[in-house]
């Protein structure tokens, strides 16, 4: 109905996460209004991202160049290493400024439904970074069971590097949330990780 | 945080509607995750729409060529005219399949807080399409408050024009509601039910 060029180009914005038809449409349409300029710069942005952005050669951070940003820099601590599922975790972790480390992105988690096996996750890259030096591994793949299952099946794997100390990110009560609005699993690990006061 | 040609992606993303930061960072982040022909294709769909759609020039809908398929179509009664104010509602009423008429397209509609003034839609362009065999102009502006002040404005300089006959759709539309989003039993009796301004 739309001309061929517009439902094209719906076609492409479906392929985004959570974009339906009718988002498509009125993200096509947006399109169509703005002026070509912003358009062009839009198509020009994709085409960049789409030729430069690579995967840090070591810890599989997205970067432009051949390692990223944190495994270039030399005032982190190269011997204590993040596993996350998502670059985007990497983000997150970043924002906060507390942790000096650097990272090891997973890329994705096992998952037994969507039959992601390990070897179709980094943990191969991962175990090839550790050497004597390495002082501490921190799981930090979601709370969720995929994540879980992640961080349970490197941790079985990590004993064959006895002098890695191997930890997982506390799991409880997110600040600011209500203990009875919050779901029985946090609840449950709350609970079974109290800590001392 | 993210590489500069991720941040310039999704400040790009960001200008589409209802789009906000973390959006925009899931759709990049989409996009980095996607195979490069997929993207290339994404860029390409975006150049496309840019270089290849117009306003038609008799009735401002979108299309490829100088008219529009609707204008160019010989088989449709192009003395009846239905003035909507988005490529979008052509659409919405096209495909109920019930209207053989024509359409006219606002652009936009009449909007006293956005400091929207007649001369900045379309009006124009529909007064100098009437002519002596002008039978009817059906106002299928949506029922907001902008929709029904364009549908009130339209009517009294339609006026002008004695022997074309002015209707607007029936109140079957949900108040509110806009036209591209309704669904199509409604649209059908508003349309059936459209009454003489």
């Amino acid at each position: 109905m739309y001309p061929n060029s517009i439902e094209k180009l719906i076609e492409c914005f479906r392929k985004l996460p959570s974009v339906g038809r009718k988002t498509a449409e009125r993200y096509a349409m947006a399109l169509v209004e703005m002026n070509k300029d912003e358009a062009r710069e839009f198509a020009q942005a994709v085409l960049e991202v789409t030729d430069k952005i690579k995967y840090c050669s070591i810890c599989g951070h997205l970067t432009e160049k051949e390692l990223c940003s944190i495994c270039e820099d030399e005032n982190r601590d190269h011997n204590t290493i993040c596993v996350v599922q998502n670059p985007k975790d990497v983000l997150a972790i970043e924002r906060i400024g507390l942790y000096k480390g650097v990272y090891h992105v997973l890329h994705g988690a096992i998952s037994t439904t969507r039959g992601i096996l390990p070897e179709d996750i980094n943990i191969e890259s991962l175990l090839k970074r550790i050497n004597d030096d390495t002082k501490e591994i921190i799981l930090a793949t979601n709370s969720t069971i995929e994540g879980d299952t992640t961080a349970l099946y490197l941790s079985k794997i990590l004993k064959n590097y006895p002098h890695v100390f191997v930890t997982r990110l506390a799991s409880g009560l997110p600040t600011g949330g209500n203990l009875d609005y919050v779901d029985d699993v946090t609840l449950i690990r709350a609970l079974q990780g109290r800590i001392k006061q």
